[in-house]
């Protein structure tokens, strides 16, 4: 049994959707279908769930939504012509969508949440109805009904552990249930978003609860690339990799899925692929527990930048017992998340990210450090990125960092850091943001085009 | 002006003493000099120290020293012997020895400390008088005399802070001075020992105090060598490193100096030399403040064993606030030191000397970091050596990790961590110790004989 997911802009016509179901009807496995809200057909083109943030801003100003709710609705049922669906799935969204404008507005945390929730509720029943009129045994299941029970944190639900149980009794039905991704619904019955992810974690979550074979998201990429695309020219698609290396690679800027999206289906050991709708016969990038081919030692170069290093150093470091837990315990008091922490003999530096830092924050670690840590020096250096080669069977191939370093020193790059842990899944180099793009293009060429040398 | 030091082995004889006079004549600046006890004459013979130890413990055991007194003296007496001195000295250094038997044994915290520092106070006075008998004005001089102020910490002296002023002062005088080096005297008077690095910690002092122009200390090597003999045939021997350089290169098992012994010398910015009595022509290693001459990347390789890594791994770890501060915290709560902190996106890896681990604390850090922490993962990996190389002038030279890798590579070992930080004053790798020589004589090859290739 599969779960299958499809997001924006795989929903966003009519178009699309027949692709949607020649893909759904190919594959009698693929039972449980996740929608996302539908996207732009164009660049220039408004997202249904921007639309609904617009109606919503008018709603609570008190402003007239007849335009907001007439767009949103023209969207759908533009869909529903070109599709040929009958007026009685129209007459159920446009009444959804309208209903909208009743709800209370004092005293409803979750209003917010519920005008965006519409988005992939209401094209969950227009989807399942462009099924079920092409003849395949289909039905829209709202979350409460599947059991996607959610904290009570507005915009930013969790998944509720009790919800896999019932989840898992939805795989007796045998019809194929169409789900709207995003959000769930509260023990009080309250309409709840996810914070991030949008509808890939409802897929991971579904996927999960129903102990699905596999976890099918279908985007409008071919797969993951083994490098950004806009660096490197016509990077090939990774066939396979593991969470751990996605994990890898999400860090460093590669953002096919988001990552948090999916732990449920990781946690469940639920296999994942991500397939293109407009390219359904290319076998995508399969996202597996562990590595099962012989791989080759890298199957990604990530990069990303935007980072800061607060360099520190101070004669005997090394011999002072608490030093590296005092200096996180000061920026977990200034509230500044760290990345890494590569220490010398007497020396230490902590990467973050540039977010984490202001002027303001600078000068106070840097009285910190220097006052109550009584370091020699301490620098914060800026325009950083971090260079990140990933694999999982870098464990097994001797040389891996010499090669990577061969290219970088070749293309005269210096390497501020090196840092290779004992997991073996990746080795992360920090330069200069300016040589980012040319490291990248090194180690690409390093470990995928090695003959054209 | 110069301080000069001399080790045991430099005191061990009349025939080495001579040596010493040598050295001391041939330049007016050398006007401080701090000795040891007398070391061994050939590998079978006992330290004057361990004899001072073994005449204490009779002592406090209520036996008989009459043989442990004879003992001393007879070797303080064949070297005075030797060097025809005046028996008028012989009689003081005798007195002193059997004086020692009739100090306090209870209440007495700092008796231990006395009789260790005996050694040292009798050799100064032995050799300040075969100076005079030389023609050399000099004189003996008491740590109290000296302004060698030090806590109330037996066997752990710390120099105070207001010794300094008192050091200063003698700069005026325009004799040799001689004072005996491993012990200072605390405020109330009492003879209280240095914890490590002996005399070397007392010519550092010195140093400091009068504000020399160089420390010189005489040991029975040439100087530092760029990698250690017991493993690379006839190292080269270095020229000229830094302070910074020397730490690193002490950490990871050079034990030429105790760098502790250096702090003195270091805040008071005073430049050393490590030369060799035997062979008093060699220029030896100078250590200075700053790289001041072009040097090559690297200028030494060193490696150290008995380290171990807990590895621990956890899904989205990176994305815990908090979480390595955690682990830091448990670690003092279990009272382990700890050395290095390699982290990935979500493992980290904490890399300890293997004697700061027992069975015991190996079980509660898994217990911890499973219950406390939630770590999917962890695991103790023992038999890890660290290897490093070693340079300030890396930072001007890029490639030189692909240098080292590369090397490594070849050889067929695989590196288990590898950790480059922002100082670039070295670059760490971990192997398993069965690899540890292997890797630093590839090394060692890579950097200093690479034309052999």
């Amino acid at each position: 049994m599969k779960v299958i997911k499809f997001g924006g802009s795989s929903l966003a016509s009519a178009e699309q959707l027949k692709k949607v179901l020649d893909i759904v009807t190919s594959d009698p496995e693929r039972r449980f279908v996740i929608v996302s809200a539908p996207g732009k057909r164009h660049s220039e083109d408004t997202k249904v769930t921007d639309a609904l943030i617009k109606y919503y801003k008018n709603y609570v100003a008190g402003n007239d939504v007849t335009a907001s709710q007439k767009w949103i609705i023209d969207r759908y049922q533009a869909i529903a012509d070109e599709l040929g669906l009958s007026p009685a799935i129209m007459t159920k969204i446009s009444t959804a969508i309208k209903q909208l404008a009743t709800l209370p507005i004092e005293d409803n945390a979750f209003l917010y949440d519920t005008f965006l929730a519409a988005g992939e509720d209401n094209n969950a029943k227009l989807v399942a109805e462009y099924f079920r009129k092409n003849g395949l045994s289909s039905r829209y299941m709202h979350p409460k009904e599947a059991g996607i029970i959610v904290s009570s944190e507005p915009s930013n639900a969790r998944i509720l552990p009790s919800s896999y149980d019932k989840l898992e009794a939805l795989q007796e039905l045998d019809e194929v249930i169409v789900i709207p991704g995003f959000f769930g619904v509260t023990v009080d019955g309250n309409v709840c978003t996810f914070s991030r992810g949008g509808s890939d974690i409802s897929g991971s979550i579904v996927a999960a609860g129903v102990k699905a074979d596999l976890y099918e998201n279908f985007t409008d990429v071919d797969g993951i690339f083994a490098a950004h695309p806009g660096v490197v020219h016509k990077p090939h698609t990774i066939k396979e990799l593991t969470y751990r290396e996605m994990r890898e690679l999400a860090y460093a800027g590669f953002s096919v899925l988001h990552d948090e999206a999916l732990i449920p289906a990781y946690r469940g050991k639920i296999p994942l692929v991500i397939k293109n709708t407009n390219n359904p016969n290319h076998p995508g990038t399969r996202i597996t527990l562990k590595n099962t081919s012989n791989n080759a030692p890298v199957i990604g170069i990530a990069a990303d930048d935007n980072f800061a290093s607060i360099n520190m150093s101070k004669y005997l470091m090394n011999r002072e017992v608490g030093f590296g837990r005092k200096v996180l315990q000061i920026l977990e008091e200034l509230n500044i998340r760290w990345e890494h922490m590569p220490t010398g003999i007497d020396d230490m530096s902590i990467i973050v990210r540039e977010r984490e830092l202001t002027p303001i924050k600078e000068q106070e670690i840097t009285t910190y450090l220097t006052r109550e840590l009584g370091v020699d020096e301490v620098d914060i250096e800026h325009g950083l990125s971090i260079i990140m080669i990933v694999g999982e069977d870098m464990k097994n191939h001797i040389g891996v960092t010499a090669t990577a370093t061969k290219a970088l020193s070749e293309k005269h790059i210096n390497l501020e850091m090196i840092s290779q842990g004992s997991s073996e899944v990746s080795v992360m180099f920090v330069t200069q943001t300016e040589h980012e793009k040319q490291a990248v293009r090194a180690l690409y060429k390093a470990f995928f085009q090695p003959e054209e040398d």
